[in-house]
């Protein structure tokens, strides 16, 4: 037994070719999408396409989407439809620029580099700190082992009153105040909603040790922008490490762009050449796992839009 | 029983008490050095004093340095007393540095803290690279911990042939030739002898691939500093972190301090306020091995001068 799967829109070709590709060596039929029973999304950078695209399908049951976040497809989310997303794929690179990005404000890296000749030693240990994660998904379980060496006191704070294995401490939203107050450094990898949009804010940052840091490689709306470049101005915290802003792309002339404590990195986490290596071999999977009826790797709730 | 020990030279106030008191902590007697058995050196900076104040001692022994590399007391290391350093003892701040480098190369993040607007994604995976690391000592052994998670292939390259824990494999010296051309990641973190200065020259540059990247925390004497600003330019090697440069300071106007390829740190993989905090447990343990006869914690090889 087969199912016939598509992949569109062909707009991104190495893309395309790709994942048409994972989809063959899965064991599926690739077909048309008016023939299709799954759909492979297959340009992050097209949204707009999609109801064009589906208008034809009569078969489809399921739609894997790209990306990690799906934002871009919220209007779409229809529940008739099964969906599932590109969450946890790209975990691994991510995880790895967070600690690129919390060593390099430790270390005051962003600061030298912009060095032109011989200063001063400044710098601190990662080790011991009290690291606080907001978020418990993908990102956060390949972070935990990479932290696991530095000996920190790891504090996860995610929706789902349910430990994670390899943190010190997981705890449910209604914490996140007192936690912000012994917080070394903190982590923002969660998804973005209504609920989690401007969570960093004024008030956040006013509760955080004035040497703290903030690593965001979730989604720029996580953190309101004027208050962050308040706080850095004023030394209310110590820097902050940026993949993501609001907004996005972080417009030349933006105060962060020159602030001292911050470094802007252009949403490097995944990039194309890291994410096709990481999604390739997960699409197989998905679609070995549609044909076989087990279930869906990164599923969508389509009620929490996540 | 007990044993007479003195700190000196006193101008560096706070390592000097710093140290006085973990001496006491010890259970040592605190004297001048003219009755001291053993003395620990307190100013890293002044190794120039040592002949005048050792003139004055009789009952010396043993002596301990506050360095990591004991270069600036080479002329000093008369044989008739023992000496120990303080090798191993920062070497976890300088593992944490030789990550926060390494991952620095990996994201670009040198080139991202220079920029003053959003650009195109740059960044590959440390996980799966093959590390080389030249040096068996206390920094590598920290480091391997680190680097664990990563799943790196890890090649270590020391005198003694005798194999580290925790490395993929070990090599001594007539193997880094072969190992080079295989490397992605070559990381310095060994003794400056006559034999290893100068180790990564034109003809060891040449045999490292082109997406190569160097981090150096030893010496700076250990890579020919013009032949690294040409494999720079000419894109032989894909980058280079330096946390220590030759000649060091590294003058302002060094071709390295422009290279888009290159990030300068000045030295800081002990930082004043982190290794003396590494220091003081160590000075007491070591006192008290020498009160007890016990063996001591990093002797240095007066042939060897490491």
């Amino acid at each position: 037994m087969t199912r016939n799967v598509a992949v569109a829109p062909d707009t991104r070709p190495e893309m395309y070719k790709m994942m048409c590709n994972a989809v063959k060596r899965s064991g599926a039929t690739l077909t048309g999408v008016e023939d299709a029973e799954g759909l492979i999304w297959a340009d992050p950078a097209r949204p707009e396409l999609f109801p064009e695209i589906v208008e034809t399908a009569t078969f489809l049951e399921w739609i894997q989407l790209p990306y990690a976040g799906i934002e871009p497809f919220a209007n779409n989310l229809d529940p008739k439809w099964r969906w599932t997303c590109g969450k946890g794929v790209y975990a691994p690179a991510v995880a790895e620029t967070v600690l690129a990005l919390a060593l390099s404000l430790s270390k005051n890296l962003h600061g030298y580099a912009r060095a032109t000749e011989w200063s001063g030693p400044i710098g601190r240990y990662l080790h011991g700190s009290n690291v606080t994660i907001l978020g418990g998904g993908g990102i956060t379980v390949e972070l935990l082992p990479l932290l696991a060496p530095f000996d920190c006191v790891t504090t996860v704070i995610r929706k789902k009153a349910e430990n994670l294995p390899g943190a010190t401490f997981t705890y449910t939203p209604e914490k996140l105040e007192e936690v912000l107050e012994t917080t070394d450094l903190l982590i923002l990898a969660l998804a973005l909603t209504e609920e989690t949009r401007g969570i960093i804010d004024k008030k956040a940052l006013g509760l955080m040790p004035s040497h703290s840091h903030i690593v965001n490689v979730a989604r720029g709306g996580h953190i309101v922008t004027d208050d962050l470049i308040e706080a850095l101005k004023e030394g209310k915290i110590a820097g902050a490490a940026l993949d993501v802003t609001d907004p996005e792309p972080l417009p030349a002339g933006n105060p962060l762009w020159s602030d001292p404590r911050c470094l802007i990195t252009p949403h490097i986490g995944n990039t194309p050449e890291m994410g096709l290596k990481l999604l390739d071999p997960f699409i197989e999977e998905n679609v070995r796992r549609f044909i076989n009826n087990e279930e869906l790797l990164a599923p969508v709730d389509v009620e929490l839009g996540y």
